[in-house]
């Protein structure tokens, strides 16, 4: 017997026949004998719906109230599928945030999660009652209600197992699992059993949209086995039909390269003729940090006279302009030119091996260039190496990679 | 400067545009100097949708699990309610049941509110801070949510005002206030300025749909002053634009007869050769009673041979069919034969004055005999008479009653 924390996510309860399709794989598993919780997104649209609602009376609305009508589309999904529960003869109940209560902190929607207090959640499940918990959403010391920001259900799911000590927490979702990469651009993608918490953080922050980075970190700190599976196909056969995030050491056969993902949300920005002073770079990246703009790749050429440098560095394309606003406020830049692409790609490849093994970069940069492609920035971690190129060359890019790791 | 309870129903909160126009209502009060607390509805149509979802997965639902989905509606349109008034430079924010809190039994679907706990809604009134109230739910001693049925938050409205001790609850609809009867049928029925508490009662029950029937009864025993008035008009000029439902001795100018209503939610059951025994009644209604059919107006003949009788009364349309069913059951009334009439109305004049005036039913008996119309069942109470009549007549009836009192 297992205890188990199953997350369906909006596609997983977009209407009533997927929240009773959802309720069956519930069902499976408590006549396996396990202990279930079950963590719950609204259903498609509804949440959607609340936001327009909240946008249409005020765009500068209070985040109290944003979150208090917010909230209420997992509080229907949780209702519901607590009796889709109890129609097929299981015990169970909803839970709403405030009920458990799972306390965050008073930061309006983005709250993140303080304390779940699991005393009489425990007591429940060992009777073999079925909890149905609201994702996204919590409630404050103050007792307002909450909201976790996007794939807050992912991490309400992760935080709860981790409360619990269950044994694994189930993500079901539209796929049926994490791929070596995005199978619409390599049709022989193949799925991974099993990945590093490691190597998920960086595929889930890269662009690939299965799980949010905050819950595969959340699970790493926790050491919560986290399964990415399918809603919509029969779990039959086999125990683990997903993919296991789970810890390095638990993963027998390793790859150096296990995932290549890219993102389309880039747009780079050239200053030419910066001073190469000390404290130049402070002076482009204060002002954009102080504007709550993320900087991801920097690159900055070393300079030829000693005066002059060009530098280059990535946000995203939503703020290239604010940006740019921002730069041009900068006194001390005042006479440089500005370049920007909002038309490149970042394509990366992650595989925790890379620690233990050379050349990693090498089969990279040769792959490329033998199909021609420009590097434009290069940006490292780890277990990641990130190029930016042209978005024209992504899928091209994308095929070669998984071909030269030998991910086909 | 007073304290004030405004309760806003479903077609007064039915979409954005119809918020912001109730908002409008609570701004004009707060600039009046008033200290308002707001309770509200679920946006039109909301309800159903939640009603039907519950529904669609199972006709027998928890109702524990029903409360917690259909209150969903009132939180979404209180958080809406308090960004339309913040908008408009107005403190205010949302309370859900739980967080007030408003403690009910654990009767899930039709709860009684025990307890509303005023404390911090005191303090915030008396700083000028908007409450928001969603209507219809509480919470139970358990922690579950619960809702108080039909009509449930005009009785949060007047719980609340109670509890707030408020100088008057204002129900805003989407009729300007309580007639002499039904406009439709009588074009120049006349807006009542004020009505008693005994005479709302008796009107609410008997048709009479602007304010339910539990509401006002709370609002008599509490002594709340209730006005019932229009969202959709300006409330310019008059201090009471609306019908105030208030004390007896409040009323100056008493009428005779203040109403006239209907019912056409009547049907009538005949039983022929009852043996005319003592217990017969009993053996008649103690049946239909542990059937949960309600009996309303019941009429036996004297027995012209002292041996059988006959025995009439109504039941309504939707029990008629469990009423025959259950009547066949009963094992002393074999030999009798059943008559029924679906194609019946109960019209009746409420007024408080009543009690003192002779020959009121007089009027009333040689109104409809003046028009050919029969009565076929009789019941009073001290301040009003209601007669069964067949349906066809319902609106003859009430126009000529309407005359006959002097209501036109």
């Amino acid at each position: 017997m297992a205890r188990l924390v199953l997350k369906f996510g909006g596609t997983s309860v977009a209407g009533i026949p997927e929240i009773e399709n959802a309720a069956e794989k519930v069902v499976a598993e408590v006549a396996r004998g396990h202990q279930v919780a079950v963590v719950v997104s609204a259903m498609a649209g509804v949440t959607n719906q609340l936001v327009d609602f909240c946008r249409g009376i005020s765009p500068l609305h209070d985040a109290r109230e944003y979150d208090a009508v917010v909230s209420s589309g997992e509080n229907i999904t949780a209702g519901l599928m607590a009796l889709a529960l109890q129609k097929r003869g299981v015990m169970a109940r909803s839970w709403q945030g405030w009920q458990v209560p799972l306390v965050t902190n008073d930061m309006h929607g983005k709250a993140r999660i303080e304390e779940i207090r699991t005393v009489e959640f425990d007591k429940r499940l060992s009777a073999g009652e079925v909890a149905v918990l609201a994702g996204f959403q919590g409630v404050t010391p103050m007792n307002r209600i909450s909201t976790l920001g996007r794939g807050g259900s992912d991490t309400t799911a992760v935080a709860l197992a981790a409360a619990l000590k269950a044994d694994r927490c189930d993500i079901y979702t539209d796929v049926n699992g994490v791929y070596t990469t995005d199978p619409r651009i390599v049709p022989n993608a193949r799925k991974l059993a099993r990945v590093s918490y490691e190597e998920m953080v960086e595929m889930a922050s890269l662009g690939a949209k299965v799980l949010q980075t905050r819950s595969v970190e959340m699970a790493m700190k926790q050491n919560v086995p986290v399964q990415v599976l399918s809603t919509f196909e029969p779990s039959i056969g086999s125990d683990l039909p997903g993919t296991l995030v789970t810890r390095e050491e638990d993963i027998v056969e390793q790859h150096i390269v296990n995932g290549i993902t890219y993102s389309r949300d880039e747009a780079k920005i050239t200053l030419i003729n910066v001073p190469d002073i000390p404290g130049i770079a402070a002076s482009v990246f204060g002002p954009l940090s102080n504007a709550n703009i993320n900087v991801d790749m920097i690159v900055q050429n070393v300079s030829h006279d000693g005066k002059l440098t060009d530098m280059t560095f990535t946000v995203t394309r939503a703020d290239l302009d604010r940006a740019l606003e921002t730069l041009k406020n900068v006194a001390s830049l005042k006479d440089l030119k500005i370049h920007t692409d909002a038309r490149v790609a970042k394509v990366s490849v992650v595989g925790i091996g890379m620690k233990s093994h050379a050349g990693v970069a090498q089969t990279m940069f040769a792959a490329l260039a033998e199909k021609g492609i420009n590097i434009q920035a290069i940006s490292t971690s780890e277990i990641k190496i990130s190029v930016l190129i042209a978005e024209d060359y992504t899928e091209l890019a994308i095929r070669a990679l998984h071909t030269a790791y030998g991910l086909d």
